[in-house]
Parts: C-alpha cells; structure tokens; sequence
C-alpha cells in the first residue's frame, strides 16, 4: 500500500508518495502562494495530491490516504483546520476542499506533530512512547504515546515551546512573557549571535561575517565555538543550556525512555546532544529509573512528509 | 466486585474496602511508622489488606485486587518499589511482601497518580484524558490518557511539581533551582507568608497569628485576604499566579479539556480556581480551541484511596 504526505509550509507545500516502509518513491514541491487566499492555498494541496497520484504513476486502489501536515492545529474528526499562523486557513475545511481533487480519506494534523510520527516509524526499535522536539524557527513538540501522536483534547497539544522559561522574560509572539522558545530556538541562537557581534564588532564573531548581521546564522556560533572562540562559546552553552531547561521540564513530566530532537541544527550532533544530557541527568527529578535516551532525530526535512503520510496508518 | 486500597502516607497507612462504584464501605488506618525497616512497614500493609478483608465480611472471592499507593515511584510490572523519600522501599518488592498475607493481585503506583485516578473515576461525566494537579507539601501530579494513569516509561511520568518556573531561584529538594513546587505548594505559600510576618511584626499578618511564626499556615494568608488586608492579598495572588503559571505550562503541553486541583487548599474554591482561570486563558498557546475547564477536586483526602482500589479494574 502507498500513502500521500503533504507537508504544507510557510514557503512550499512538499507532497510525497510513500511506501509503506517509508520510502519516498515520487516528490512534487510547489510554493505555498501563502498571501493567498484560504482556498486558493487549498486548491494547490488539492492538486499536488492528484498529480502525485497520477504522475507517480501508481493507481488510485493502491494509495491508501492522503496525510497533511500544517503549521498549526487541525481538527481532525471535522477535517478543518482550525488555525494556522502563516496561511489563511481560519476555520477552513480542508479535507472537503483536498477530495474535490482526489477521491481518497484525508487526515490533518500539527506538523510538528507529523514529524514526531515519521520519526518515530523510523526507529529501528521504537519504544512505546517517545518525545520528539525540534528546534527551528520556533520549537515544536510531538508527544507520541502508545505509537500514535498525542494530540489533547483539541488537537493540539505538544505546544512546548510555550512552557515558560524565565518569568517576566522576552515577550513571545503568542502573548506570553519568557517561552521557551524565546531562549532555545534557532531564531534565539542568531538573535544573540547578531547582539553580541552589534555590541562587539571588534570580536572574531563580527570578523566571520564581515560586520554583517544578516549573514549571522545558527551556525555561526557553532563553527567559531568549535574553533576555540571564547565568546561564541558562551553563547552556544548558554543556548544548550536552555535546550536543556526544557528538556528537563518535559522529562519530568512525561517520563519517556527516548526523547528525539529535531531541526537543522540538531545536525551538529554531539555538540549539542552531550552537554544536554549532561544537564538533564544531572536535573531531572531522581527516582532510580533509567535515564532517558537523548538522541538527534534522523530524517531532517522528510520527517514531516513520511509522518503525514502515516497519518492514515493502521 | 470490590476493590482494596491502600494509600501509604508518610504518617499512616489508610486502607479501604471499595465497592465497583467508588464507595469506602471499610476502613481502617494504622500509623506507617515510617523509620522502621522497609521489611516491617510492608508487613503492616500486608497485615491491613488482610484485615480490611476478614472484618469487612466480604468473601475474598468477591474482592478483585489490592492497590496501593506510595509517595514515589513503583515498577508495577515487576511489583516492587523503586523509591520513596520517607520510606525505606528503596527497590523493594512489595507485591510478594503483600501477597504473604493476603493471596489477591496487587497493584502498585504513585500516591499521587492514585489521587488523580480517583478523581477521574468520580467525575460524572469523564472525558477521554485529565489533568490532575496537587498542592500540598509539594506538587504532585496526574495524568489520566484514555482513561488510564499514564506512567510514562519507568512509572514517574507526573512529576510536575519539578518543572522549573524560575531559573537561579530557590533551590529544590531534588536539586535543581526554581521548580513549581517551591512557589506553588503550599509549602511555599506558608514559608512566604512567614518570612512577611517576620520582617513585619507590627503587620496585620503578624498579629493574626499573635507574633508565633508556628501557627502561620496555608490559611492564614487566605483569611486576611478575605478580610480586605493588602499584605494579605500579595502574597495570595503572587502564590496564586505561580500556581497559574506551572498549569500553563501542562495545559499548552498537554491540551487537556479538564484540569483538577487537588490538596486542601482547592477548598478555598473559586479564592484560587477563578483567578487561575483568569491567568491561564490569558497566557495558554491559542489556537482557537476551546480552553480547558479547571475545577477544583472532589474526593479530598480520599482519592488516593480509592483510586488505588481501582488500580485493578478492567
């Protein structure tokens, strides 16, 4: 059996055909348009879905669903999607607007979320449960329990990356004073990367971009770190350390034996992974159990695709 | 059918015999006399359940399993202890000590988790999945996913109390600094309002308690702030708005449709429930989902006695 995989983002809507063993076979990519609106952004996924299945070649009785991932919350049993931050998608129903194309079932979830799944389909020897965060523009979580996303009462839980970090700390876009998000995120790595080379334009960190912020990314720390730089040291540990802070919150409240983490960034590996570790354990709640794994997840940008088309997975 | 709980508290053992639809129909409560050997408390649990059953009258073959509760973490599957704070169980295999005296399945878990199974069993109405938090000496926590105590990997998922809501703040038990239950139980309210009382002895506060520090208690604030004193009110609201913050943190993580407080201090009612209602909504992750009701609990301190009754049933 094959599935489809939407991963609807901000800039480009990926569609997929995928096996059953997770293989992508067939790959479209479009851009999302997302100043349009609602339906026009709609009718694109409706389309990228039937072309995948008539171009792949493969036929309609073989392709079990049709699975889309959205950078916000989906409800699910009615087929919406509730909210999306970038896309006009206010109360919009999106499964009715995708079968106008393509007769097959439709799922929706949080996208974050569909990584969590194609991840962990992905594992060689997945647990039961397992956490999945991924550190990007934002921080999304997935929680999966009992080898299906977690998603509340509404659809949308694993929002982690608004737990708090620091009481009346940096104002986030959701409202709230100190997420997360605010001090972990790949945007909060290059906001105090750029601050300190505006502060310091004498330092190797200004030196490596040549003074221009703009050029400043989430591995310009990283690569002047692993150099010996003092300075971009500092703000990779402190960065970690609130990749950690987090991590730990999430590690006692859930107990999970693996905890993925996911993102570009997560490609620095050790880096990044050891001195997490090293923080969780040492501040997780003891209670005589096994520590959590802590690994980076393994399919970087195809984890959303593979997980929305395993939406419909039995 | 009927049920045997046992709820193991630092003071006493209380154990009942509970009926399929939640009522105690026989109790008895012996002290702990937690400095004994691990050995000799076990076989006063072992001793209860067999008493709760020859004195109630009930035919053994009418009573379907023993639960018990512990203040820490268990391995139910293997039937033992890992670890309690107050209690010498460190890796103890309670069911075999039980089962000596008394020859019934025997189930183990947090005293906590019981508390929120409980409360779940006696709502009315149950949705699929809760939240269970409780302020008292520390901050315990529950949580029910369909239908069931989620253990998490080892069985201490629900450890909330050790999600930290200030970073370099005071330092915690289980050694790191910050966490919810040094703001948010009512430890903290009670150290709060003795530390005001002792730099303000000509305060309101101070006299209510007639200058002696040791009478202060989680009420004591809770009066004077009905009564219209202002000091009073601070510390209430400040204690009331670490409470908010730390369910804001479980409800964007979790997503649930309904929250329960739990612990003596949820009878001051809507004094705290409304305020944190208040706070909660405001701050949450929105996403044009319904907000979780949050209500204070019911069976006070009888839902870790029944929920671990109900540990066993199918």
């Amino acid at each position: 059996m094959y599935y489809i995989g939407i991963d609807v983002g901000g800039t480009n809507i990926k569609a997929g055909l995928i096996k059953d063993n997770g293989e992508i076979v067939f790959r479209r990519t479009v851009p999302t348009g997302a100043a349009r609106e609602g339906a026009a952004v709609a009718e694109e996924i409706g389309k990228i879905a039937a072309a995948v299945a008539v171009e792949s070649g493969v036929p309609l009785s073989e392709i079990d669903s049709i699975g889309i991932g959205i950078p916000g919350a989906c409800d699910e049993k009615n087929g919406t999607v509730l909210y999306t931050a970038n896309i006009d998608f206010m109360k919009f129903p999106l499964r009715e607007a995708v079968q106008k194309h393509i007769p097959l079932p439709v799922h929706l979830a949080n996208d974050a979320n569909c990584a969590a799944l194609g991840e962990y389909v992905a594992l060689p020897d997945p647990p039961s449960d397992m956490l999945f965060v991924t550190l990007g523009t934002g921080i999304g979580g997935g929680i999966i329990i009992g080898g299906k996303i977690y998603e509340g009462a509404y659809g949308i839980a694993g929002e982690v990356g608004h737990i708090r970090l620091c009481p009346e700390g940096r104002l986030c876009g959701c409202g709230r004073h100190g997420c997360w998000e605010m001090y972990a995120s790949v945007t909060a790595l290059v906001r105090d990367t750029r601050e300190f080379i505006e502060k310091n334009p004498a330092s190797a960190l200004a030196a490596s971009v040549e003074g221009d912020l703009s050029r400043a990314s989430g591995k310009t720390s990283f690569v002047l770190a692993k150099e010996g730089d003092a300075d971009a040291k500092k703000i990779v540990d402190t960065w970690i350390s609130y990749v950690a802070e987090g991590i730990t919150d999430l590690v006692n409240t859930f107990n999970p034996s693996l905890v993925l983490i996911g993102g570009a960034i997560s490609r620095e590996g050790e880096t990044i992974l050891s001195p997490v570790r090293d923080k969780v354990y040492r501040d997780m709640y003891k209670s005589y159990v096994p520590f959590p794994e802590i690994r980076a997840a393994k399919l970087g940008n195809d984890a959303g695709l593979i997980g929305a088309a395993f939406l419909g997975k039995k």
